[in-house]
């Protein structure tokens, strides 16, 4: 965290005053994994941005500055994570508080202790929530959105100069009101005046792109709005933005070229040049090194197949595995593990693979002497043990987490251990994942279809069913359309997934193909793009990158809340104007739609009649 | 209209085959206005773009492109105005039609007579609309969209670089998915998840950018898409965008300032340059001088007050006009209306001024051997008729139209009346407003409040509740609000408004003030909006300039619809997808609303639960 110079300034001209209590120690751990500890060494337990309904009753400790006070019966408190509310005390017992809170000039620093308590009845957000998101406006004013801010628009800024001005791209908006798409169940719907007529926001502009390609417009990008309606998702929003960008007459190569050249002339000077090209990695081989599509390829770490070490064991469980079609043993190295990782870390590792994978993971040390709960240790014989530390690498410190299972299995259960071991040690001070460093990394060849999670014997699309196949696999579309990979590519930062596309099915019937015979779609609400295919279309294929979520790790910041200048919560609410709201029946009837009330809100309903009567 | 080189020698290199019937020479006349008679000396009666219900059962003759064949029963006709669907005779008698129809290569150029149908049953659209809507993906491939679309883009990102690299602008988005603004009775709405609670798409991001200025980013602008539901209203679109900018500590003249230079740096090179500063006028001024507060400064014909002449008339009605509060006699001088209005087009000015303002107009005539209906002529005595003539600078061929009455209702009247005069010049040939010259203007000096149309003893904010009341006019704001003057201020161009802003109120009191107390508004809707302005509000002020309207104009285009890629037709249509449609009840079910069918709807809700089940 970076403090500007007029901050230290004003801390050393004012008086800070401590107020009620002396500091504590114990610390409230964040519940972000992710976040950095910025309560550990300090008195404080919390930062003012942290305080959730969570930590109702809790008794909390905050350091922050006066942002400003009202009638002398609540006081704003601020750092740089956000903003609290604080209640000044009342009673004649507090008085020698009440003067300091009160008589304190607004930007003097306190160190406040107290219970966390909801808010008072009778305000209109009644829920404890982010009290930085109901006064946006003030939280707009730090440092640290000032930055973030002012670092999209020149970072766009400058993308557009990219497309525009070096490259031919032509900026063009299209409708977000539109038709629901086959399976768009997420997309939120817009009453029309005509009955029973909805239309629809769309999550992309994936048709429209498509089509201005049809019509001509062989170069296009805008920066586009677009809607997901998740429901309660932290950390997404209903509406966000993306770089939407689309060519023609183009293979893969030259969109991952133009990206890649893109990033590299819009990334902020003061974060370190972008070098190119990024590598580049199979889907396969991501799922086998990772265990993921979106490796975070900073540090190591990882999967080692050890199967042929294993053939021969005489370990049961080892045996059992590898007697199975698509049966593997695996393992990842963490080094110092043996050093860093607690018992009670060791337990919640094997816990947390019983409980989300059903699967064990053995802990495996070089050290005899601390080989907690590895009764397997004994059974490994000194030639397996020679091979299996030179595949693995493994120095004294290290503890080697092992599993055995189905391919896909095992390595997605050790992709996310290879995380959580990276949390664990960094947790103790250990420097895995460098936050000056970017970590580009392009996965490509991923399936073109998956096995439908509710019916494994249909089809559904892995991304969306206009990306076209592999070129290498198109004559397996008529005969085992599973096995054909796609022409879709993931960009990776961080092992953050910023951006996807594909290039795409242009031919008519191809398109038809895919929609009717193997995804079983009604081809009825595609019809005009199927029309439009079937009117010369252009080789084409195109991407989208994520703003927010790229501006997010650009900025370094935890959440996409810190890259949106009015973000909703993490319910979808705006906290400010608290929208969404309660709509009089008069203003519905235009639409010709009527709210169909659950059984068990006739309470709510009542009260927002009474609202409207009075 | 402007060919391209290559279209000239593809008429020249393919064969052109007249088809049907010999050319026909009445001419139907388009239904826009303001169009130029596209089809006047030559053999079309109509352009491929403007064939309406209103054409259904007429003979009409057109040229064109054949922009492809389907089957060989219909094919679509292409000029840079559209495209029609031509039905292919099928029976014997037209036989050899047929053959030149279903043989001749596609871009051939031919000539088509034959009476507008309605489109066949069974077709998804059975409205007949413009066809080129419904393929709007094979208009894009007209020069004249690929024109207006680039040149939109190029013209957009000029004005990012003035605003962002010049000026230190910050890009910042803010939401679509808002709450319903007071009044805001055009906002679609967007039902949530929660029951009875809906986001509101808002008309202008009027509020966040206020609150942007109260959050510390001095500088803002967006290319902002902006949602309002008019139903069905021509040339105007439930979306559309505007180029929203908001500043702090600026005035008036700072924001006009700004915008002079934006328009300047980002006008196309090939229009001419813009002379800076632009024209500025009061609306009083405005409204006395050309009856309208968008006044097309490319031409005369101003209004004249000739009162002062006709103090001591014996002419009754101006007498009887004079005699009252505000009464006036006003007139505009057409300059060679003696030699180019008929007869007939002056019956019809003097009906239009009875239709829609119950207001008699006089045609007066300096020749007087053709002063037809104009019997007070003779009741002009020479000296009012010298002083008369001075005034109104006539000239031998000139017709004045004269009327009496309240001041404004006189001046809207005639400067609806020049308008009118002006397009029936122009259709004789005589240019009155060069298509290349683009004379921008501010109206400046807007009445803060109107009284209601319904009420006219309540008022309404003339322009938003925002808007900060005239310097000079403050103290009136408490004892004559209807004589505040605002500092909003319009900019006009061509007389059609392209913009608009105001400075804000910057003071929660006086916002309160005028809220609550003149117009009467629920505060609470705005209670996040006037505690923002509690806590430190910098003076700021801002303007939106409409984007598909100055498109439009720039690339003098005859309706907005042909600056935007995907529009929306007249109802609110999308005719390529056929938005909004129907949706299953299952998909309303998570946002708790169901759809109240109107009682005359039965067999359309039948007719959607056979499509639901089928």
């Amino acid at each position: 965290m970076y403090f500007p110079s007029w901050m230290r300034q004003l801390y050393r001209g004012l008086s800070a005053q401590p107020a009620w209590a002396s500091p504590r120690r114990s610390l409230v751990l964040s519940p972000h994994r992710r976040l950095p500890e910025f309560s550990s060494f300090i008195a404080r337990t919390n930062t003012c941005g942290e305080l959730r309904s969570s930590h109702l009753g809790q008794e909390v400790t905050l350091c922050g500055w006066i942002q400003y006070r009202r009638q002398n019966i609540f006081l704003v408190l601020r750092d740089f994570h956000g903003l609290v509310q604080i209640v000044i005390p009342q009673d004649e017992s507090a008085a020698s508080v009440k003067k300091i809170l009160c008589e304190a000039p607004v930007e003097s620093v306190v160190q406040v202790s107290g219970t966390v308590v909801a808010r008072p009845p009778g305000q209109e957000n009644p829920k404890t929530e982010a009290l930085r998101l109901q006064y946006r406006y003030l939280d707009l004013r730090s440092f640290q959105m000032q930055r973030n801010l002012r670092l999209r628009s020149q970072m766009v800024m400058r993308m557009r100069e990219y497309l525009c001005n070096l490259h031919g791209f032509i900026d063009i908006e299209t409708p977000t009101l539109f038709k629901k798409t086959p399976g768009g169940a997420k997309e939120f719907l817009v009453p029309s005046r005509e009955p029973g007529k909805f239309y629809s926001l769309p999550q992309s502009p994936q048709q429209f792109k498509q089509l201005l390609m049809i019509g001509g417009f062989d170069r296009y990008f805008q920066v586009a709005r677009c809607y997901r309606d998740e429901g309660s998702r932290p950390d997404r929003q209903p509406e966000f933005t993306q770089i939407d960008i689309e060519m023609s007459f183009v293979d893969q190569t030259g969109i991952q070229q133009l990206i890649e050249g893109l990033l590299q002339y819009s990334w902020p000077s003061d974060r370190g040049a972008v070098a190119l090209p990024f590598p580049s990695m199979t889907f396969a081989e991501a799922l086998a090194t990772y265990g993921t599509d979106k490796p975070d390829t900073r540090f190591g770490m990882k999967i080692i197949d050890i199967s042929n070490v294993f053939r021969n064991t005489e370990i049961g469980f080892l045996q059992d595995a590898l007697s199975k079609p698509q049966g593997t043993v695996k393992a990842i190295c963490v080094p110092g593990g043996a050093k860093y990782l607690k018992r009670k870390d060791i337990e919640s590792i094997r816990k947390f693979a019983v409980d989300h994978f059903n699967q064990e993971v053995l802990p495996v040390f070089l050290k005899t002497s601390i080989n907690w709960n590895s009764p397997v240790a004994e059974l490994i014989m000194e030639e397996q043990r020679l091979e299996f530390i030179r595949l693995m690498q493994v120095q004294e410190d290290d503890v080697i987490l092992l599993t055995a299972g189905e391919h896909q299995k095992a390595c997605s259960l050790l992709g996310k251990l290879r995380l959580e071991c990276a949390d664990l040690l960094e947790k103790k001070g250990v420097v895995l994942r460098d936050p000056a460093l970017f970590s580009f990394l392009w996965v490509v060849d991923f399936p073109l279809f998956l096995p439908k999670e509710d019916n494994p014997r249909e089809l559904e699309s892995a991304h969306h069913p206009f990306t076209a196949p592999h070129p290498s696999d198109i004559h397996l579309l008529y005969t085992e359309p599973e096995k054909v990979r796609s022409q879709h590519y993931d960009l990776v930062l961080n092992g953050s997934e910023i951006g996807g596309g594909s290039i795409r099915i242009h031919n008519a019937e191809l398109q038809h193909y895919v929609l009717a015979t193997l995804l079983k779609e009604d081809v009825k609400l595609l019809s005009h793009l199927l029309q439009a295919l079937d009117y010369g279309a252009p080789p084409h294929g195109g991407i989208a990158l994520g703003l927010d979520r790229l501006m997010c790790l650009v900025t370094g910041s935890p959440s996409i809340r810190d890259v949106i200048a009015f973000p909703k919560s993490f319910r979808g609410h705006d906290l400010m104007s608290s929208a969404p709201d309660c709509v009089p029946p008069e203003d519905l009837k235009p639409y010709h739609i009527q709210v169909s009330w659950p059984a068990d809100s006739e309470s709510e309903k009542n009260s927002l009649n009474l609202h409207q009567e009075s």
